[in-house]
Formats: structure tokens, C-alpha cells, sequence
């Protein structure tokens, strides 16, 4: 049971240090990948997750709504419920720290120079027209959870014992939905990803912050990708007939 | 039977939301990805159709030229032939109308900023030259889907019961068959990703639409596909002697 | 024997209709993808080939430097090899003119606004400094040829019967070789690639057609794929001990 | 013995080739691809190292850290260590000769008219902010080195004998890792991918050489990697429990 947390920890904090830290890359000031792009940032992200499963084996979650999916189709006792989501949380806000401390100098470069709001959306995901459609975005949020979580327990079914090929699954659908669905919400799908890095931003000593906006956060990345968690699960499981 | 057309309505409905989705993405105003080129938009529809073999399973058509070939070479029934293409049809169009209602925001905000045909070809492909050149156009889309279908068929044969490596693999022809392929007419070769958005694009209320090219949406994304999907059936079974 | 024939024909031609039509696609006026820079053809011509191998198989050689190759490892036997080259040559002509037919209103459109030069480096590779220092780019293409056939033919030794993955692993090969190495003479390392295409060049009616280079042609992508192949066969079989 | 030493040297500077290669036809004047980008290159590296495995086979190191790593955990002899890890010196070193001789012409048309320290970083490594915060740069290159060798070596093992697969999977950890932990060192993690092309850097006839940067190339591309190595190595066998 322990190492199962501590490879949920690792696994997410190792996720996060990827994503953040690609969005460090592209934004703040004085790094050598400034101004790279999307399909950069989208890449590191899917491989990154890939990474991370190579390492700690295609069991792990990273992902408070997977683990939420996994204990209904009964991969993961509803005991560990609970402490996964929390080593999930932490992980992601140990990631965002330890990016944080990686592109501590960068940050300070950035100070007066890169926008207050591109530096916090570095860390969580905030919609294009903040705070203006929440129901659009929870819904939106919802969809790319359900087809995210649908895809990954369908890939994990049918790869068995191949841990390898799942990643690389796995890798192919983050690039896929992040593209294709996350040009609204910017693909959260998982708390962990999305509030662990957003409370590091709040406590880390960055300067000029922006509203960290956590209504939003705890809205819409906050429950729905429980939802779109939930009703993967059922589909997966009732009508794919898996697990 | 039911649950096999499900499955041809749920993933040509997931493979349109990808689709789709990825030009709302990339031509909106407003999203996140606006202006991120066609790399991004053809790797999403790529890896898109990807997961949704990962998720229904490597039998699934989603494409009514598809349905052809499989039911030549023997791979569907010909009794499934008519219900399989109508069940395409039916989730191609209601794949868009899922993306719209996500970017139903955007939509409303690119009004009058995003020139209407740049909005239309989010939904169906249109040739750069319009209605100047049938001939042509129906030449390059009948090619294109032989290539396509001819690919599939042959890796759908080589992999046997490894999905995720021909779901992988199929990702990798749209890759190389758009971006090789594409530059004329877009690469549809398939009825139910053209004309299934087509027509939500036509009753969705979106202002100010362009015409919706309708003559050249039946004559060549509607039939050449048919004739490459044959020809490629011809020659799978044919001249490689597969099914 | 005669389907071989056909197998490699049919092979280069598909090839060649990838590689010289996204060039086609990113090159002349009036296209789709016009502008869409190196990373977009690369990929199209690395995965193209993943392509060519899914349909026709891991035999195929699709090169006469390869056909080479296989001949002194012993893949193919040597009253094959002329035969195969001479079908390789005539694919990479007939996938020239097929390209064409498919872009030629845009190569109509082009005319007098896209480069001579441009138009022609849609067919066959040339260096950038042309004609300056013939011994550096024939060295050059037999590092690069050396390279490509040595991943190649140790590729599919260790693949063995899956054929799939042999493919992705050429498509893998290709990227690295043509960005890592490509920069120079543009990694012909094939003579059907380079010549096949010149040739169509040379007869298609297209207007104001720049010097063709055939001097270039000749001793560069004409004799260096030869060495580079010829070194390969050596080291694989001698040095790693394969086949 | 000998052929383990020529494997390592060869796979060095095979990967070289490609990573400076790259670098070459993205910086210099005159070359295809100048200015192509941070994700052509670091495509590059990655697949470029896939193309090393798939010749050399997955027990090749091509770097003094992974050596050390796989010493650590059984996978080498402690009797091979420092054989190898000159082995892999050497490769580096010759790897970047190789490809100063192949663009040794465009290195030419470049004098005068490239920033002297942007043809330095063909070669070597360098921060951002040179030469401002070794402990951070030490930290950054530690942490990249420790995720890039633990991912493989996990990797490896699960790969089994599978080594096409191994190769891709390294390909796409070099792609996350350079993407999304290289903005701040240009994620050496090798001392012969860094040291070796520093050296040739010093010795090649350029003109006009910026200053080498040999303590920051001493200190941490020197060092760090091989800190990073040890706790991975600890890591996938202590907590893992891989080899």
C-alpha cells in the first residue's frame, strides 16, 4: 500500500514537472524553448504521461478522477480510494514545485515582463472568456474526461500485460484530446493536475500575481471530471463489456 | 447487431468530435489554439481516429466507403451494409453538433470576424479552387481513399488481434495520407466524416453562412470515395490475396 | 516474380506520390497547405514510407540502393537486382506523373509565381549551394544512405515477422535521418526518388522549367546511395552479423 | 569485448551525427532547414537515438552516465566502466568531426554573419543565463539526467528482448524530457553528448569561436549527469525493484 502511494505521488509529481515545466519552457522569459508553441507543449504533456507510466507501470493513476473510474470497474479497492486522490494531490503540487524551483531564475526574470495571467496559467487550466460560461465549461470538461478515461481503460483492457504499448496508448490520447478538445478548458481532466499545481502558484514566492481564480477551479476541473470520470467507467464497463 | 451499430455511431461520433473540434480549435476566435496550423489540425485527426479504435475496437468502420470495402472483401455482411453507412452517417452528424455545442461560445464571437467559408470548412472539406475542376477533384479523392482503404485493409490483415498496434498504425496513414494527399481537396474519403457535418452545419444556427457547396459535397466527397474504396477492395483482395 | 516486379513498382510510385506531392502541397500557389514548412514533408515522406511497407510488405525495397543492399546480404538474389531496379526507376517516374496529375491546376497556377527552381526541387533533391563542391555532397549521401540502409536492414532483422512494426521503425528511421542529416543535399539516398522524379520533371508539360541539374543528378543521388548502400550491406553483415 | 567497445563508439557518435547534424541545419546559413525550430531538433536527438538502437541493439549506453547507471545496477561490469565511458568519449568526439566534415561549407558561408555563441551551441550545452547560477544548472541537469536514465532503464526492463520497442520508447522519453525539461541547460544528461562536441568544437578550424565555457561544460554537463545516473540507478533497483 505504500508503495502503491508513493508511486502515485511520484508518478504525479513527475507528470506535473513535465507539464508545468514545458509551460515554463514556452512562456516566461530567458528559457530556450519562449514562444514554442502548442503542439509543443501538448507533445511533452502526452509523452511526458508516457514517461511516467514506463517508470511506474501501467497500474498507477495520477488522476483523482481515474481513480474515481478505477474503483467502479473495481481496479482499485474503494479503501484506497481516498489515500490515492490524496497522494495524487500532493504529487501534483510537489511537481509544480520542484518545476518551480527548476525555472526559479526564469521566474524572476519574468517579473513585470511576462503577463501576470500567463505566468498563473502556467500551473492550472483557465478557460479562454473567463468565468463567463461556466456550464459550457463543465460540460466541455465532462466530455474530454469521459472520452480521456473511456480511452485509457479501453487501451488498458485490450494492451494486458503490455505495459509499453499502453503508455504509448496513452501518450497518443492526451495528444488527441488536447488538441482536439482543449482549446476551451485547456484539457484539466484531472484534479491533480489542475489544483495541486493552482494551490502551489497561490503559496510560491512569485511576484504580481494574477486572481488565481479558484471558484472556477473548484467548479469545473474541480467535479467535472468526476462526471466525465463516472459515466466513463459505466460505459467501459457496460456497454464495452471490459473489466 | 444493435451494439455493432452503436459502436459505428458512438466512434465516427468521437472521430467528428476530434475533428471537428480540432478546426473550431484552430479558426475560432477566442479558443486557445487559434492559428496553430495544419500539422496540429491533421495530428488530431490522426490520433483521434486512433483512440477511437483504442475504444470500439479494430472492427469498426466509421466511414460509409469503409463499409463498402469490408463488405466486398467479405470482413461485414452485406446486410449490415445500408445500416452500418446509415449509423455513419448518423454519428458523423451528430459528432458535429457535439463539438458546436462546446464551441457554441466561439462560434458566437467569430461572427462577422472569421470569414464564413473559413467557418464552413470547419464542418465539410472544399477543394482550394472551387467548382473549377470536378474532374480532378473526384480524380485526387478517389485516389486518396484507395491509398487510405488499401492501407488499412492490408495493416487491419498484418496485425490480426492487435488493436493498438493497428489503431497506431491507422493513425499514422491519416497522418501521411493528409498531409500528402490533402493539399487538393482536403481528404474526406468518407461520407459520413463530409456530409454528416455538412448537413449540422447546415441547420445548426450559426450566422451568416456561406453557401454549403452542397453540388460539390454529393459529387465528390459523396461518390469518389465509393470508387476508391472498391478499387482498394479489388486490389487488397486481389493482387495482395489478403481476406 | 512478376508480382515482386509489380510490388516494387506499385511501391515507389505510392511513395513517390506521398513525397513529391506534399511538396507539391507546400510549395505551389493555390494549395491547401502552402507554407507549411520541413517538419510537415518530412513527415509526410518518413510516414508515407510506413505507409508503402503496411501495404506491400517488409520485402519491398522501393530503392535500387537498397535492392543493392539486399542483394550482397543475400535478402535478394541477384538475378532480381536489375530487374527490381528498373521497377523501382519506373515507380518513382510513375509516381512523379501521378503527384502531378493530381496538383496540375495548381502547377498551372504557380506559373510565373512560384519559383523555377522551387517548382523543380518539388521533384528531385539538389543542394543548397548547387554545383559548388561535389565530393562534399557525395559524401554526404553516402553518410546519409550508409545511415538509412544499416537502420533499415538491422530494423528488420530484429523484426522479423512483424511487419507493422518494421514499418513505424522505417518511418522513425526516415525522420531522424532526413532532419538530422537532410540539411544539405536533401537525403535522396535513392535513386528512384531522385532520378525517377527528375525524369518526370524533365517530359511533364510544365512551363518555364529551370535547368534540370542532371550532372548533379547523375553523380550525387545517381552513385553515392550505391556506396553508402554497399558499405551498409558490409557492416551489417560483417560487423553486426546479421543475415 | 572489442565489439562492445565499437558498439558504444559507433552509437556515440551515430547519435552526434544526428544531434549536431541537427543543430547544423537549423543554425547555420545556407543550410534546408535553418530555422526550423526547437521541436525539429529535439525530434531529432530523440529519434535519432531510436535509430542508434535500432542498429546497435538496446545494451548500447552512447553515454558515460548510463554507464554508470547500468554499472550500478549490474547491467555492465564494474571492469567495463571506464572502457566504455572513453569508448563513448571518443564517439562523441568523432561524431561531431563527422558532421563539422558534412556542413564544413556552410560553417564557412556562417563566419561573420551567425553569432559565434549560437555555432558554439551546436556543439555543447550552455544556460540560458550563463554562467549565473551553477547550483540551479547543477539541480536542473541532476534532475533531467535522473528521469531520463530511470525511464530507461524501466523501460528496458520491461521491454525484455523487444528491442524495437525499447528504441521507441527512448525516442519518446528524449522527447519529453528534452521538451519539457531542457528550456533551462539544453538537457545534456551525457557527458559525451556534451563534453565530446565541446572538444571537437575546441579543436575544429572555425572561425571566429566564442569562448568555450569549459567550467560551466566541467561542472555540470561534466558532473551532474553522473549524480542524476546514481540516484536512478538506486531508484529503479532499490525502490522499483527492477535488476
Amino acid at each position: 500500500m505504500l508503495t502503491k502511494l508513493l508511486c502515485e505521488f511520484g508518478a504525479t509529481a513527475l507528470m506535473i514537472i513535465f507539464g508545468v515545466g514545458v509551460h515554463c519552457d514556452t512562456v516566461l522569459k530567458g528559457t530556450k524553448y519562449q514562444g514554442s508553441g502548442h503542439m509543443f507543449a501538448i507533445t511533452t504533456w502526452s509523452f511526458g504521461i508516457s514517461v511516467c507510466l514506463f517508470v511506474f507501470g501501467g497500474a498507477v493513476c495520477m488522476n483523482p478522477a481515474m481513480v474515481l473510474a478505477q474503483c467502479i470497474v473495481g481496479l482499485v479497492p474503494w479503501s484506497s480510494c481516498i489515500p490515492f486522490m490524496i497522494a495524487d494531490m500532493l504529487g501534483g503540487f510537489a511537481g509544480a514545485v520542484i518545476a518551480w524551483l527548476m525555472y526559479a531564475d526564469e521566474f524572476k526574470a519574468s517579473d513585470g515582463v511576462i503577463d501576470p495571467i500567463a505566468q498563473r496559467n502556467i500551473f492550472s487550466t483557465n478557460p479562454t472568456t473567463e468565468g463567463t460560461n461556466y456550464a459550457r465549461n463543465f460540460f466541455c470538461e465532462a466530455i474530454c474526461t469521459f472520452v480521456f478515461i473511456s480511452a485509457i481503460l479501453a487501451a488498458a483492457n485490450r494492451a494486458g500485460e503490455n505495459v509499453l504499448m499502453l503508455a504509448i496508448c496513452v501518450g497518443l490520447i492526451v495528444w488527441a484530446v488536447g488538441m482536439g478538445m482543449g482549446g476551451i478548458t485547456g484539457f484539466a481532466m484531472n484534479q491533480a493536475r489542475d489544483l495541486g499545481p493552482r494551490m502551489a502558484y497561490q503559496v510560491l514566492p512569485i511576484k504580481n500575481k494574477a486572481d488565481n481564480n479558484w471558484k472556477y477551479g473548484l467548479l469545473v476541473p474541480g467535479i467535472a471530471p468526476f462526471v466525465g470520470a463516472a459515466l466513463a467507467a459505466l460505459f467501459v464497463h457496460g456497454f464495452l463489456g471490459m473489466f
